[in-house]
């Protein structure tokens, strides 16, 4: 059930609509035709695009002449119209499973010259419904692409499709002694074209980087159909703009991400997982800073976890914490290549933190049972606060030095009108994820935190959307974080490279 | 002197001019006036722009009103006028020295305005021609902004003016406890915003990376003058299009960067240098993967250099060879937090590859003195080879299979005809410096190499520039690593953000 204040949504202020519109809760009962459409709920007006007749279904069917390649109807494509969030609901009734780029192409350039709207679809483990359409835009799911084309072990490169699943090339990398430089929860279903166009983060971007550093090469459809190769079989190419950075981040409104080569880690041979208690946030920073300064190359997770979001954890997993009771709690994750070194220096970070009193407790294990129930109290964080009635969470960038902040000003605004206010998240990237639920998400709630997290994050010259991207939810937010003259230049690359606005509408620019 | 060849050029075959245009001798003792002027050398036909006047001289004067802020006259401005190597010379007789994004702005908005075209220079230690001026351009200097703004060691980001020398930031890091994730052999000249223009590799990015993993904000100033703030305070930020990346590596040609934001590692502990003797290249390759799986994350750099090119050095230094003479040789270098861990780690990864004979002989320090002098003898064989008469020298991507087959090719082409043919480079980032030297460059010595090497290269798809740019030098090669869709891509967003073309012109792109 979604709360009432959607149910009466129709009868509040058009400027209090506004301010909700991205706070509906995520209920993940709620069934598939209860979602509103994401047309209705965000009051979209479809652009001036065609409506596929049965000429163009046609068509699809003599650019993918195999069999199941196409599904039609709103009964057979339902899944690919809402997310896992059910944030949002779209009525595309053509999904169009490609196998190769040419096919890729040839579906592009025909939508380019019958203006035929195109929503790109990978794994639906996106946040903000980047990837799922709005209207009737033809549904091209990535897959069928999903072929891993090499792997060269001594260059340290994996070339793939783009449809390949995260988890599964982790798994082909292992073989050679690898790993993927990113991983992810969803890890499972999300697949490597979807985190380039969203440019993921994940829990080894402190050790490993972002993918702007990983990405090596790519492949991309554009709107006219043009297969642009920026592949690279190298670590290193300076020969002119590159251009792959423009569709890394981009959310497929720029091109169809068809192929990726990735730079690609040696497989670590060690993990230790440390839990640690703090007594306050300067503690923490002073953690931070000498686990820097002492695990260094072995880092590789510095996660923040503050009490109200590990007592609301423990509670709905009906578990216990591994230590006391502290204001803050840190899980720190090593990996390395020789167990006895990385224990030494854990050994000596922890005599160091706690005999200088940094550190008030902690424990550390290189069990991986233990490792994955320690990850568990930082991991399932949000499916603990999401069994609220409501629950907001926001992906925010901010300098350390005021990370934690947005927390207590928060408790100002609405700690006495919530159930709770919590901050955990990736502090060694400076991303946090601010959560605020209850029992009921009123007007006044709602106007205590939007716009002042944002206006807050501006001042700090943070991030409005650290890792989640922009998608659907968030365009009118961007402001926050971009000037007008960076919007200006993104419309105007989005008008070079899709001149009829085909790719991916209503998203990430509005 | 140039040699005879160069004198008489102009008798040569239009083809052949051509073929050696870039392959003119370095003779670092070459006088100013000696240096053929680019226009002339290079056969380019200068662009449509304005001739600089006294009342556009007056109007700098009131854009840029302290002292010592312009330069006049091609006396005053020799040294703007020429790059390090002797391989161009311009006729810029304006000097402009901005101390402040706005003056810039002003600058480069009166430019736009007036059709005056403009060439930026950083610390002038490009080796492709790219800040150099090649007729009348206005010289923009950066080096007055050379201000730090601010060093935040939590979230480990520094900010800073884009004339920043790199020397000097590695200087004011320490003081911190971190550094640059980039060391250059002219770190003590080249300024940061030129590293981020040309997507500066060096010697530390098999650890750390490309600067756009690194770079996390920039400020650039747009031909028409327009400031675009793509600066940020924080590691993640997925709001809206990757906009800094097409200026890094744009070499000056879309935009003037003007402050930088760089993500930038705590500072490391400990340094040791291995240099072993190899049979033959699998066993380099062997090494390699051996060497990342032992020594992991305290692997810094791994060099290759060939027999060739080592015997050349030693001569050159009139030092002898600390190990004895093998086909190959690997210089390893490990950074880390742990003196006796690191070394653990390389006495029982050496052990692991003398004893399974992957390397044949090898010495190892900690010593900072000799390890100084075991990377002399990789850092100076550039100098080495440039003794001779002739170099030739090609900065080269190839896949690690395949990296050093372009050497025995070469022998095959040219061996007969040339003193020395040598292979030597960053293995680690998959980047070859194949070196030619020898007495006299005749037209057969250059024909048997260009094309040859360049379609080799892009038979392996692999890079004609791996760190070094475009320039001035090479824009007719950029089609053997980049596509004709993508250069079209790259002149359309040319146009997008310098509508009349008056950055650094004649660059990149032809």
């Amino acid at each position: 059930m979604l709360p009432n204040i959607f149910h009466n949504g129709r009868q509040l202020s058009r400027i209090f609509q506004c301010t909700l519109q991205m706070y509906r809760q995520r209920s993940l009962t709620t069934g598939v035709n209860e979602i509103p459409l994401s047309k209705d709920h965000y009051n979209i007006k479809r652009g001036p695009f065609s409506v596929a007749t049965d000429a163009d279904i046609k068509h699809f069917e003599s650019i993918l002449p195999a069999g199941n390649q196409i599904l039609l109807g709103l009964e057979e494509t339902v899944g690919y119209n809402r997310d896992y969030f059910k944030y949002v609901r779209g009525l595309g009734a053509i999904v169009l499973k490609p196998r190769t780029s040419e096919e890729v192409s040839n579906i592009m350039r025909y939508c380019n010259n019958k203006r035929l709207a195109v929503s790109v679809f990978g794994g639906n483990t996106g946040v903000c419904g980047g990837s799922i359409p709005v209207f009737d835009e033809i549904i091209l799911s990535m897959d069928l692409m999903n072929r891993v084309e090499s792997i060269d072990k001594y260059s340290g490169i994996l070339v793939c499709e783009s449809g390949c699943v995260l988890g599964k090339l982790e798994e082909e990398l292992a073989m050679e002694g690898m790993m993927m430089p990113l991983d992810l929860g969803a890890k499972n279903s999300c697949q490597i074209g979807g985190n380039v166009s969203t440019n993921a983060g994940g829990i080894r971007l402190l050790r490993y980087g972002s993918l702007h550093g990983s990405v090596l090469g790519l492949e991309v459809v554009l709107a006219d159909g043009t297969i642009m190769d920026l592949m690279s079989n190298v670590k290193k190419d300076n020969t002119g703009y590159h251009l792959k950075h423009m569709f890394i981040g981009s959310e497929g409104t720029l091109g169809v991400i068809t192929r990726v080569a990735i730079a690609c880690p040696t497989a670590t041979k060690t993990q230790n997982v440390l839990f640690l208690g703090l007594r306050d946030y300067s503690s923490v920073l002073r953690t931070f800073l000498e686990c820097k300064a002492c695990l260094g190359e072995i880092l590789t997770s510095f996660e923040l976890i503050d009490r109200d979001a590990l007592e609301c954890c423990i509670e709905h997993l009906r578990t216990s914490s591994p230590i006391g009771s502290y204001p803050f709690y840190v899980l720190i994750e090593t990996t390395g290549s020789s167990k006895q070194h990385d224990a030494e220096k854990i050994r000596d970070y922890l005599e160091h933190v706690i005999g200088h009193g940094i550190v008030s407790d902690g424990v550390v294990t290189n069990e991986p049972s233990k490792i994955t129930k320690l990850w568990q109290l930082r991991e399932r964080i949000p499916e603990a606060t999401y069994s609220n009635n409501f629950c907001l969470t926001f992906d925010l960038s901010l300098p350390l030095k005021n990370f934690y902040d947005i927390v207590p000003a928060m408790k100002d605004r609405v700690g006495h009108l919530v159930k709770l206010v919590c901050g955990f998240g990736h502090i060694g990237d400076s991303n946090i994820h601010l959560n605020i639920a209850g029992d009921e998400l009123t007007p006044e709630i709602a106007e205590l935190i939007d716009p002042f997290v944002y206006e807050f994050t501006r001042k700090l010259r943070g991030s409005i959307s650290a890792e989640h991207g922009i998608g659907l939810l968030k365009p009118k937010y961007l402001k926050y974080s971009k000037s007008a003259e960076s919007i200006d230049l993104m419309k105007q690359l989005k008008l070079v490279l899709d001149r009829n606005g085909i790719l991916n509408p209503y998203k990430v620019l509005c």
